[in-house]
């Protein structure tokens, strides 16, 4: 069983891949199948269409940002520690599966109605986490004037550009990107700027 | 000729739209026809090929970002003011046109290799502006300690999330959402925290 679940998982980061280079609809299962070294009829036993290949992928991808992010930042009643705590586990998360996997959530619209509907719910509960959090800074004050969806849509468009744009192995160490990206986000951009309570 | 330019920018338009909605590999050239009311001998006296509509719905979208974000912003010698002429006009381009336009640049690597390069380069170009801008601003003693690479990208991803989330007629008035982008990624990301001058 942990053996399947580890071929999926191979599969899953391929077709990922593969996606993000070529476009969803460019990519065939052959050729996914042959990325991870299975014939078209090997590939089947795990999966048994495209659409199943990209439910099964989103929300593999989905599970580990709510393993790795939403969970331990549940336990986290400050909204400021939540939300670093959110930052740097996922960003952490994407440099360590790479960003296709994060890009290729993207592609859920194009499964069939009733399995892009559960992904979109899946994606807008995460989407709401953040906004609910962001939503309690404020009532601590942080962001005066500023709509708590524009700053979560402003946050998220910052790390899922990362997906994008980062690569191991640059001129800066991953921890220190980590590092960089959270004192733009969080301590500038969300945090940046709390008024001081007035004097009475 | 200016029917014909007039004609073409609708077809550019258009044709982001569809790509934006279904990709690029699934659209043809026969829908896009279509869908701007010209049979596709009619489309035919205006773009050749997918390539070559690509491509000059490539270039149509740097032209709008040249004439109308970069071109402006380069007479002003203030990297602060600078940063957020370019935002305001950016943002206020990405509304009027939609994001769809925006989008499909990502798209220019799939175009025939020449013609990607000499996209990337323009895309480049772009940049480089504001990556320098913000090299300028951290010499006036912002951004301390944050490279300007991973400060121009972040800025980048705010606003070309924009472009995907942005819906005209939304509960903000399209003023009102750009103010505070402005307010989120200059005032607060970029430029929140310029430390005091050392008294000597």
């Amino acid at each position: 069983m942990k053996k399947r679940q580890a071929r999926l998982e191979a599969i899953y980061q391929t077709a990922a891949e593969l996606i993000c280079r070529k476009g969803y609809e460019a990519t065939t299962l052959g050729e996914i199948g042959a990325a991870v070294g299975l014939t078209k009829a090997g590939l089947y036993h795990y999966v048994k269409s495209k659409d199943e290949l990209l439910y099964g992928m989103v929300n593999y991808a989905m599970d580990r940002v709510e393993e790795e992010v939403v969970a331990p930042a549940r336990q986290i009643e400050d909204p400021k520690e939540r939300l670093r705590a959110v930052t740097v586990n996922y960003v952490r998360l994407i440099m360590r599966t790479g960003g296709s996997l994060t890009m290729a959530i993207d592609e859920s619209n194009k499964l069939q109605r009733a399995r892009a509907r559960r992904a979109q719910r899946r994606r807008r509960a995460f989407y709401d986490f953040i906004h609910q959090t962001i939503e309690s800074a404020k009532e601590e004050g942080y962001l005066p004037g500023i709509d708590a969806s524009i700053a979560a849509l402003s946050f998220f468009g910052v790390i899922l550009f990362m997906a994008e744009w980062y690569r191991p192995g640059g001129s800066l160490a991953s921890e220190e990107v980590a590092r960089q990206i959270l004192s733009l986000t969080v301590d500038r951009m969300l945090l940046g700027d709390k008024p001081k309570p007035r004097k009475g």
